[in-house]
Order: structure tokens, then C-alpha cells, then sequence
């Protein structure tokens, strides 16, 4: 490293998991479809979908001068007025949730946020005490782990398993082993999860929000992959929102992650501290975005299009993914598929697997197939057990050739890992 | 505040300069044209800079995918690639700099460039030392003051004054100040300067270059409105880099601050840390100032627009602003301009101003005339002095109309405050 940096800087610059991921995933894009991507969280380009893009993108060149004024004016540290009242309209019709244009800030995309909420939450608070991010279940997002900038930032808790016949399982959260701990700074959960693919049930997320409130610290959900949109989604759940809910959404799994817009929706305290920090932090958001999707909140296109095109499309991959695993995965092979109840990701478990999956990793690149070894997914945890190396994350959003051929070449070796 | 924030939270959210600028920023435009916008740093709008963004969107939309592409990809962490190919091309035939293409990195607008190179620098370094950042020449740019995560991040150096005349001035560094202290983290300026329209010289530049160096730490040179573009230059200078330098380039002042662009320029361990920096806070950029920009890269426009349309608007609005001062301020009332020497803003002195600067920023809000107190870009010093008192920051970038009838009113509000 450079000169002296200070050891906030050393932290950030360590050499990160999702820095790893980010990597693999400009790398494959420059070397094309010889790399079967399997890694990253990039969506599906769907033709229906695309298609949206562009006619909103004509509407706004022929509207006079707002396309210009998109791109001269910073926005402001909230985000668009009118796309955040779009968003307060869709969501009070909706779920019936009572927001106004002051629950709502946006952001350069959820990492962001996440980056702001960590921030703002874990750490040494003014009365001396450290307060950590209690994760009711790990594994959870690879981007959170290194984003905290507090030592010890997240604690973990491994979940429940339910096994479930001979090649399926689910994760659960173990309510009765929440920590009856006093220097908690916010309960923080991805639903659907990311990497697992499980959608925290309807009764958990109700205890969870209990509990959060009894402890007098918020509930921050990411819903980049949920409802209301994407709404990449294959089980019957309720959104979830109260006062004490963080609640995240994002435009790049709709098919924008290219325009980094991230939204905040949280009692009005929080909201003002986020646009603090993006004043602080960025100024303000990019506009693209917001531009684009604005006038598809106001007709009704974006739930539509999530509900009837984008949700189907994933449900139709996913099925497809799990069919190959069935063709291609012997029936002796230990091996365990997390229930797909949504996100862009099959989660496999290799029980008893021989070699960590870090080295399934390193083996399966050699062969061109990008995955993300679980073992990233893990942390916060007092000590990681076996399961934590034995897992791995699969994207299955790309095109069939590249995931088939893919989920080929996994079970090969697989297999060879397992000396068959 | 909301339940426990860390430390760091309530400090990052703590009423903040830049936050009160983008607050009155946004609000302008809600208004509309009643308000006499000179606070931000809005670029104005030129018709033939806009005519070629809207020619290349149009160019953009006609080309295959590569629309649909710039959505639907995760940019790398470091940027496109093919823009960072076409701009290291064009700074090595512009200006000879021996970079390559692992010599840049992309940002979400050069706000967050800053607030990356403050955390990697600034504060408490591995060896227990707390380092400081030196900026030569205070006033600075108001986006930095609260972007440090450590305490008394910043070491300010108050200028020189050379009196020009009855009614202008001009910062000089105070080179034979330099503190010989050992705990410095960077030295840091923004050229042109933001807020005064200074442009630090040559001979400056390399001396502080060369201090630099004998220190052991980069010199970071924040080049948002300067070479090679925008070019928002009105003195002869030579842009400078070396190893030792950070360069920061925007695309805001272009006209594009809707799509957060920052560019950072820095020897390779830099970037690399930079890019680290990036994927866990952001993961990636924005895609549409680098997709619309890099064409008029590799063909040239950009430099050529810069220098013949940019420059050449901005020296006439700087002009004629600072003519209707002269016909509204009279001749014996005291008040004295920075020579404006680049940037959007003219820097305005009242000495013996008998009410602080941020009162008469008050008293012109009333009037609907948004400036910005100057005392806001003072900090970092020891004690702040009566000078830092009497400054205000005029943008003159928006509209003739709105410009003079601006200044026309600050005048009067100057004139009633001395009891004229």
C-alpha cells in the first residue's frame, strides 16, 4: 500500500469478497461468453423488459427539455420530488402503508444505503458503548461483511436447517436463541436472502420486528430482490413495514443496475440522517433512474411488468436450473439445494464435501465457470463450522447454454472433489 | 436523532455546510425562476454542449444494444474499461503524462472521490500517529469540510492577500509557512479554487509539489472546473501531474452533474485502493456520463468543446457579472472581488462588513437571492479571523437576467448593512 494510510483506510482496502466478486464480474464481461458467469447478482436482460427501457428513454428525448434537465441539474441530497412522490402513491395504494414524501430517500444504489446505515448504526455510540448489527440469519450478503467500519460490526446467528427430503433444505431462524443483549444497534436482514435463496416467512419477520422493538432498535430489510418490485418472488409472503422497519429497494434487479438507484423507506429521523450523509458523502444521486421509472410508477407499468413479466421469467429459470441440477447431479452425490423462494440464486450444500469450497471455486474458474464460494457468506459467526465450507452461491439469471453447461461442469467436479 | 447513532453517525450527520448548499439547491428548483439561484455550483446550460448530448444519446439509441447494455450492466468498480482506454489516450497526447489504463479509477462523482481519499488518509494511521490533511490555501472548497471521518482532519493555511487596485485581490500560498510537521496524511486543493476563483500558479503548484514529495505524502489536486476539461480557466496555467500527485476530473461541470462522474488520476496503488474502496461501498458506478462522454473522447469533441464553447461562455458570463458589480456597487463603498481567474464563482470581500457574512446571506434570502456565506469555506484554522467573516460566493453561471437583478440586490443589502 501507499505512503501511511490510516487504519480506516487499511480496512476498506483489504482485499474484500465482494472486490473478488466485482472482479470476476468485469473480467468475464471483457472476456465474453467463453466465461460462464455464474457469480455475480447481474440480471437477466429480458427482451419484454428492455424493450420498456427504450420507449421510456424515446418519451423522454421527445419531451421537450427533460432530458436535458436530467442531465444538468443535481439532484438533490433526497432524491427526485416527483419520483419520490410516484413511489409514496404506489406504495400507500398498495400495501396501505402510511408514508409520506418524508419516508423516502434515495441513494446511489442499496450498497450504498447499506454502507450509510452501518455507519450510521454499528459502533461506539456517544455513551461509550460499542453496538453491533445482529444478522438473525447467516449466511447473508457477501456486501455487507466488509462495509461496517467498526471492528466487530455484525453478529451472527447460524440458522436452523430443514432438511427436506434427500436433495432439498430450508433455513429458519432460530427466534428462541435471539440474544437478549442490551448494546444491539439494528436487526438486519436480506428477503429474499441473499445468497440462500429463502424467504424469511411471514411469522418471522413479525417476531423479528417484535423484537427489534422491544430492543428499541430498527429492522433493516433489503428487499433488492422482493416486493414490490423486482417481486423475484416463488412464495406466497407479506411485505412488511412499520415505523421500525429500514426498509431497502432498489432499481438493478428490475434490469437498471447500471443507474445505481437505491430507496430508503423509514420513519422520517432516518430519512434526515440519510440525506445528510449523501450530501456529505456523494451531493446527490444520479438521475437516470429515477428519470426512467417515474412515469412507469405513475401508470402502473412497474408493478405490472414485476408481477407479470419479470416474476415469471425467474420463477421459468429457476425451474429450469433445478431441472438441469436433477440431470446432471448423480442421486448418491451428497448434495442439498436451498428451496428456491426467490433472488436470482440456486444455493447449493455439499454435505461432507472434501475440500473447502474456496478450492471448488479456484477449480470450477479454471474451467471457466464463475461461482462465489460460500465461505464469504458466513461472518459475524464465534467460529464458522464445517457447513460454512461446503456451500456455494450460483447465479442462474444468464442465458440457459451458459447456466446448462454451467451446472455441467459443477457436477463434474464435484464429484472428482468427492473421488468420484 | 433517532435511537443510538455510533459517534461517527452523529457526526456525519450533523448540519452540515454542503447540506444547507444542496438543501437551498433543491429548493431553487422547486421554486423556480423567482429565486435567484447563485448559491450551488450548477453548471449553466449552453445550447451546443447540449445539442451534442443529446446527438449522442440519439447516436447511442441507434447502435445495436449498446443502450440496453449500458443498463443492464454492473459497471467494474474501477469504470468502463473502454472509457478509461479513451481517456488515458487523450491525457497522454494532450499533455505527455506516462499513465496507462491502471492509472484511473472511476467514481459516483468526485464528492465521493474525496470522501474516499479523506477516509484512506486522514486520521489515526496504523502506527498510532493521527495525520492531517494540509490544505495550502483556505479558503477551500465547502464539500470537504465535513467529509473527514477523523477529528481535526484538516490543517488550514489562511493566504496572502495581495490588494490589486481599489477593488479586487488575489490569494497567494504562504510557501515559506509550510509546516515542517512530520503527522501530515496529503496536502489537498482545489484548482481553479472553489470558492475564490483562484488559480493557484505554477510556481505554487511545483513548490507544493515538491513539499509534497519531501514529505512523503501525495499532493491532491481537485480539478473539477479546470484542465483539460472543462477548461473553466481564464489565466494561462499548465496543468500538472506526476506520481506523486492525485488529479480529480469531473464530468459535473461539463453539464452532466445529473450522471455523478468523478475521475481520479494517481499512481497505481492509489487506484488500486480506490477501486477496493469502491466495490464495498458502492460496488459500482454510475454508467451514463461514461457511456455518453467516451466518443467524444476518442474523436476529440470533448477537448475541443471545452476549450472553443466552455471556456469562452464562462469568460463572458465572469465578464459581464463582473460589470453590473461595478455599475451597482458604488465606487466608495467597500468591497473588493477575487481576480477571477477560473471557476463558476465570483468570490466577493466586504471588508469591515459590520454584520457576519452569514446574516447578510439570511437577509438576501428574504429577498429571494440564494448566495452562500462565506464563512462556511473557512476551517481547519486555528482562529477564523474577520476576513472569513466578510466573504460571500456568487455563482455566476445561471442566467443574465437572474444574475444582475442578483447582484443588484446584494448591493443593496451590502449598502444597508454598512448603514448606506
Amino acid at each position: 500500500m501507499p505512503h501511511h494510510l490510516s487504519s480506516l483506510g487499511e480496512k476498506l482496502t483489504a482485499r474484500s469478497g465482494i472486490l473478488e466478486l466485482m472482479d470476476d464480474l468485469g473480467n468475464a464481461l471483457q472476456a465474453g461468453p467463453s466465461v460462464r458467469m455464474l457469480g455475480g447478482g447481474n440480471p437477466a436482460r429480458i427482451p419484454a423488459v428492455e424493450a420498456e427501457w427504450r420507449r421510456r428513454m424515446d418519451a423522454l428525448l421527445k419531451d421537450g427539455d427533460r432530458f436535458e434537465r436530467m442531465l444538468a441539474h443535481y439532484d438533490t441530497s433526497q432524491g427526485q420530488k416527483a419520483f419520490i412522490r410516484a413511489l409514496v402513491q404506489t406504495l400507500r395504494e398498495t400495501f396501505g402503508w402510511e408514508i409520506t414524501e418524508r419516508n423516502i430517500a434515495i441513494t446511489n444504489g442499496s450498497q450504498n444505503a447499506f454502507f450509510y446505515l452501518f455507519a450510521l448504526l454499528a459502533g461506539r455510540d456517544s455513551g461509550g458503548r460499542d453496538r453491533q448489527i445482529l444478522l438473525p440469519l447467516v449466511p447473508e450478503y457477501i456486501g455487507y461483511a466488509d462495509q461496517a467500519l467498526a471492528p466487530q460490526a455484525f453478529l451472527g446467528m447460524p440458522p436452523a436447517i430443514d432438511y427436506i427430503g434427500n436433495h432439498h433444505f430450508k433455513y429458519c431462524v432460530q427466534l428462541d436463541a435471539l440474544p437478549q443483549d442490551t448494546s444491539l444497534a439494528a436487526l438486519c436482514l436480506s428477503r429474499p436472502t441473499n445468497p440462500s435463496g429463502n424467504v424469511v416467512t411471514d411469522p418471522e419477520i413479525r417476531a423479528l420486528a417484535s423484537f427489534a422493538g422491544d430492543q428499541g432498535v430498527p429492522l433493516i430489510v433489503d428487499s433488492a430482490y422482493g416486493a414490490p418490485f423486482p417481486n423475484i418472488l416463488f412464495v406466497e409472503t407479506t411485505p412488511y413495514w412499520d415505523r421500525n422497519v429500514i426498509l431497502s429497494l432498489s432499481l438493478s434487479k428490475l434490469g437498471l443496475p447500471g443507474t445505481r438507484t437505491g430507496i430508503l423507506i423509514a420513519d422520517e429521523p432516518w430519512i434526515e440522517a440519510i440525506v445528510s450523509m449523501n450530501a456529505v458523502v456523494s451531493l446527490a444521486n444520479g438521475n437516470l433512474g429515477q428519470t426512467l421509472v417515474r412515469p412507469m410508477l405513475e401508470d402502473g407499468t412497474l408493478l405490472r411488468m414485476s408481477r407479470e413479466v419479470i416474476q415469471p421469467f425467474y420463477l421459468e429459470k429457476s425451474r429450469q436450473a433445478q431441472a438441469w441440477i436433477q440431470e446432471f447431479f448423480p442421486d448418491d452425490l451428497p448434495y442439498r439445494v436451498h428451496l428456491s423462494e426467490g433472488a436470482l440464486f440456486l444455493w447449493m450444500w455439499f454435505p461432507g464435501l472434501p475440500i473447502p469450497s474456496a478450492e471448488l471455486y479456484r477449480r470450477l474458474k479454471q474451467r471457466d465457470v464463475l461461482v462465489i464460494s460460500g465461505h464469504y457468506f458466513f461472518y459475524g459467526l464465534p467460529e464458522p463450522d464445517a457447513h460454512s465450507r461446503e456451500c456455494i452461491r450460483i447465479t442462474y439469471s444468464q442465458s440457459d447454454e451458459m447456466v446448462r453447461e454451467g451446472l455441467r461442469i459443477i457436477a463434474e467436479e464435484v464429484m472428482r472433489a468427492f473421488g468420484g
